[in-house]
């Protein structure tokens, strides 16, 4: 069973950990293997900056440190243990330092952007990273082309890490755009993956920021169309529970949206394309709504506090797709 | 008293930090100012390197460190205290890693290659670094155009960096080479600096990859040619002390270009340029040789192993030359 991922950052990338040390079902070799193997996880790359002359992806990077076991757990960003000397450094030198970047993780961007410059791709220069990690799961940006998620707030508009990070998601949203949507194609690694799954899991991230600019990568694509036409699996875990966003900005867009924030409002966003929806004990009243915008549900424990947290979801996830 | 002093990296910049701490004659003024204010240091960039795209400029920040009170003492080179997280972050990532970065000396890099992206020239990134860090003399590169010391050696023509520090200038010398010195120009700053001179110092840096790449530069200036054709004071203090460097491969590269090494072979080397030569008290026996070459000598105590030192050798060159 070949698995896809969708993943943003802190949700997407405990899921995606979880899955890969999960018993992931092989029928084809009459045997269970872990399920790094067989999975494949595509990042969002809408939240890509330009730092310091710097190429910095902070959702590849999440996912990264997380299935390395590098992340720290307190802040959602960077690796465990890093210190911040650079930083403070820099700004004694007069630099703007809003985004906090630590000395270990600076090698990450700065590796990324020298392979970039050497004429290597966005993916090209993932594999390499996490590789040197010791990742065995493939990590894939979605695109490896110009695509930017810009967020029309009552401020104006900004670029995701204004608006995430300097502004610490405090500005009213009133619309999200994808720049370069238009140009911005699927790479072949994220269109051969699609071809090649026999599920796509969104991961329990932001819907609009996180999941949102990766499908809009990924529904032109034929190997997308036809994977949805044949009604393959494809499973959403909610990110919202009990109303609220276990990390994050994704409740408070709901409502300034519009939208009452609950895992039914997620599912509703999904419509039409999830098959599978798995929600939290929590919210379990919200199940034959759900059930009613023609989703298989399943209703489990969704909070990763642990990696056995991660382990138990992933498998259930894996479960409830593999028997329905 | 306008003073110029042109350094390499540490001995030189050892002796531009004496000499903002030395009261400078002012006659002008019927007063004495510490010498920051009159004190521009034109600095070598023959050093200067690209590092995983970074703009590195090796004797600009030895320079730029000592006078800030922030150089490593133990190196001579980096910053005192500074951490490696960075660097061994991005050995794990599987990058070149033989040039020793320190996280807050990473800073500075960045902070230079950002500038410079920004369309700044070295010397204006230059002032927007040394002034962040408090120091009050003007740092000067000696070109903001591209000049690169190269050293032909037994194992090959080499970048100066890949001689002095991967190789550990352990290389056999054969020539040295400054590859874009017939375009590199002096910078408007360096010739109004020696058009305001009273003095040049050429501080105990390495002759032939700190002095001469300078001077290369500087020479076919008019502000240069009309200052040595007064006979306004141009003094060197000899890096070559007991037929010894103080640091560095002064003495290995004289003696492989087949000249015993002694504070006499420095300055044979620049006769005809320089007025003035200081040379430490142990090869006193070399003062009647040297003022053969028609040079005024000072003998003194040169080896500043403690910032008093410094301060000590700055004042007996300055009264030197004021004397003299």
């Amino acid at each position: 069973m070949n698995i896809v991922a969708l993943a943003g950052g802190v949700g997407g990338a405990k899921l995606a950990h979880g899955l890969t040390l999960t018993p992931i079902p092989s029928p084809l070799q009459g045997e269970e293997r872990r399920g790094e193997g067989m999975l494949t996880i595509i990042v969002n790359t809408g939240d890509d900056f330009e730092w310091h002359g710097l190429h910095i992806s902070p959702d590849l990077d999440t996912v990264t440190y997380t299935l390395a076991g590098l992340a720290n757990p307190d802040t959602g960003w960077g690796m465990a243990g890093d210190t911040f000397e650079f930083l403070g450094a820099l700004q004694r030198l007069g630099s703007e330092a809003w985004f906090h970047l630590g000395d270990r993780d600076l090698a990450t961007h700065l590796r990324r952007t020298e392979l970039l410059r050497q004429g290597k791709t966005l993916t090209e220069a993932t594999a390499i990273i996490t590789r040197a990690l010791g990742i065995k799961a493939t990590i894939l940006p979605m695109t490896d082309d110009r695509f930017r998620t810009m967020v029309e707030t009552d401020q104006g508009e900004l670029e995701f890490q204004e608006y995430f990070v300097h502004r610490q998601w405090q500005p009213i949203i009133k619309r999200i755009r994808f720049d370069g949507a238009e140009t911005a194609q699927a790479t072949p690694q994220v269109r051969n993956a699609i071809a090649q799954a026999d599920a796509v899991i969104l991961c329990p991230s932001n819907p609009f920021v996180s999941i949102d600019p990766i499908l809009a990568n990924l529904k032109p694509c034929e190997e997308f169309i036809t994977f949805a036409r044949f009604g393959k699996p494809i499973a959403a875990v909610s990110p919202i529970v009990g109303g609220q966003a276990i990390k994050g900005p994704a409740a408070k867009m709901f409502l300034e949206l519009g939208v009452e924030p609950s895992a039914y409002a997620v599912a509703q966003h999904y419509a039409g394309l999830v098959t599978h929806f798995i929600l939290d004990q929590i919210d379990r009243d919200q199940e034959n709504a759900i059930q009613s915008l023609g989703m298989k549900t399943l209703v489990t424990d969704t909070i990763m506090k642990s990696i056995d947290d991660r382990v138990k979801l992933a498998n259930s996830v894996i479960e409830f797709i593999n028997e329905n």
